[in-house]
């Protein structure tokens, strides 16, 4: 059994498919969000769309964080984790704007007292402040908080986007095929939109991250932080305090100074929405299909494939510092780190190579790395193959 | 400290209210849910509403009486609840159809498989299903289901709705004024469109009427169940277990043949919306406010007035059998218990008197007992008086 699986996390889900595959899918069977008719205004020419996502168990690590240091503004990134995981989403289905947004959070309140719910709260609607100033517009409709400390343990922060959007402006991912190039877009970094670097940990694999990473210390003093009846071999088994310093623990070029573990592994999701916009506007004929890669990191794209097609990845970005120590920690194979972690890019886009070029160069106006880091081939079958220093990855 | 605060439940959800007090309030300041400009389709004459609620603690009940009993259905239960509990708050702002639904599940792969999720995602489907044939259009656009163990114990079960409304058929409470009078509606028995008796329990105070029900027994066997730090006095303090019959334990009149303690609590949350379809298409003018009787119980009215006023609810109904085991278990006072459940009504309508009885006999054609509770009349400050057997309870 793999780390994953022993504690109780699976990046396929392949049970949640499972439970829902009686129900409707929607308009368009590979888009990366499920798209319905426009219930909502009854016009045939637009669609709705509702999708939930949420911090996971990044939740546990601002916890940590806050009750190691005291500071309690650590919240206001799981706020944006919470948006940015909802918002990336509905980007590669080709929305960019006018979202309404609702938060459901779930705590215990023996130990969230509402000084983090304010964090939170606030720090969603400052998030969307934010965005506004570049354009994007996230309408903050309310929300349900609810005390149910025997259920959770800590907090679990999610939140519910719902869209309406004219149906010719979709990307369906229909259009991927043979000959597309793929346009990766990177994780980490700084962005021009953002205020300081950027691990590209994004909200997924979190789980792992924590547990692979941290020091026993943390399960001894902070019971509360995981399931009970989890092994301890697999229970914060990692070299690091969050406040170690990078400079004193790893050999790597560090990335920006001053960066503790803590900062880096808590490093708010980045949202893609400042470029997916202007991608949107201006090259939306273009893009033929577009992945968020959460769960299920690089294999991610295979759900969405509309026809056979051999996706290969032969120019993927040297991993960001956060997945190489993750990896070190852990010692877990590359080809699971590739199916759980992003491992240097969150956004692809498949389009043609003259279109990827503009892409590129657009990206790098906002600060954002981007390449081409593979291409869709003719095929009989789904393939993935991924090329990871000198070995292929083939799932 | 009362047994509700020891429990790390808040009843008024004070610190919520502070954590939120920066937000926008909507258009309606005085409205059951916040109503916010048509963003989503720019019509001037429409509004936009998105609400999040969930079943709380209740999936605890539905996991112990699985696990006892080895009946998966039970969960279905549970998607009602959740649903359920999102449409009759949007009644109350005159909403009664063409909702979209989306899911928010966080579940603990450890303890909750693949075939829970399936009765929870197919329930929900079946349970939209049944209110489509009675004229009630929700659409299941789907939601997320997280592998969250280290944050949730069991699972977490929510959802979110959003719609669009015409501005001129809102309830938004501005209405209400002295000299209405407030109908109740039945919480519990058995509706024209229910299949079982209905408790009337809803799905407030449940983490109360669990701990006040169920025996020690569960503490022992079932730790997941909650919050670790909590003193054993207030946990599962109670006489029964699930499978209890309840004319072996209870000297009250029984409701209905065959009813089992866990089959009592565990009675899906009633939605009033076949009824308040009918209301609202044929009273609407008359319908002054309307309030769903659920965190807060019988004082959640106050929250909702517009202006000083003395609400007098001196004709209550005689709490249904559910309430009355449960506060005989916990000894709690009737101003507590007044306070959590909704003790025998779970929506009101403040109307004329005229009207009242025209809603009373809609009512009574749906088999949901109904009477006029009390009325508003005119104060120099918001203030409830209930009355309850001989005695008058003052908030």
């Amino acid at each position: 059994m793999d780390l994953y699986s022993q504690r109780g996390v699976s990046a396929q889900k392949e049970d949640v498919h499972l439970a829902i595959q009686k129900l409707d899918k929607g308009l368009y069977e590979n888009a990366f969000c499920k798209i319905c008719p426009d219930f909502i205004a009854g016009d045939d020419s637009w669609v709705n769309i509702m999708h939930a996502d949420g911090a996971g168990t990044k939740s546990i690590l601002a916890y940590l964080y806050w009750k190691e240091t005291g500071d309690i503004s650590v919240w206001k990134g799981i706020a944006q984790d919470a948006v940015a995981m909802n918002l990336d989403d509905l980007l590669c289905a080709g929305i960019y704007d006018n979202f309404l947004f609702s938060s459901t959070i779930d705590r215990n309140k023996k130990l969230i007292p509402g000084e983090v719910l304010e964090q939170i709260i606030n720090g969603t609607q400052d998030f969307f402040d934010e965005l506004k100033k570049m354009g994007i517009h996230i309408h903050y409709l309310g929300g349900e908080t609810a005390d149910v400390g025997d259920v959770v343990r800590t907090i679990a922060v999610n939140g519910t986007m719902a869209v309406r959007w004219p149906k010719n402006k979709i990307i369906t991912n229909e259009k991927i095929k043979e000959g597309n190039v793929i346009v990766g877009f990177a994780s980490d970094g700084k962005a021009s939109f953002e205020t300081a670097y950027n691990s590209g940990i994004g909200s997924n694999g979190l789980t792992n991250a924590r547990h692979d990473m941290l020091q026993k210390y943390y399960s001894e003093k902070y019971p509360e932080t995981y399931e009970p009846s989890l092994n301890q071999e697999v229970v914060y088994v990692g070299k690091y305090k969050l406040n170690d310093e990078l400079n004193t623990v790893s050999r790597n070029e560090i990335p920006a100074p001053g960066l503790t573990i803590g900062k880096l592994i808590l490093s708010p999701t980045r949202t893609y929405v400042p470029l997916m916009k202007i991608l949107l506007e201006e090259y939306f004929d273009k893009i033929n299909g577009a992945v968020h890669c959460s769960g299920g990191g690089q294999t991610k794209c295979m759900k969405y494939l509309p026809k056979p097609l051999k996706i290969v990845k032969n120019n993927l970005f040297e991993p960001p510092l956060i997945f190489k120590l993750i990896q070190e920690n852990s010692g877990v194979a590359d080809k699971e780190m590739y199916q759980v972690f992003n491992m240097g890019h969150r956004l692809e886009i498949f389009t043609d190579e003259i279109s990827a070029a503009k892409m590129i160069a657009i990206a790098g106006q906002l600060n954002i790395a981007a390449k081409i880091i593979g291409r869709a081939e003719e095929s009989g079958k789904k393939e993935l193959h991924l090329k990871v220093g000198e070995k292929w990855l083939v799932y």
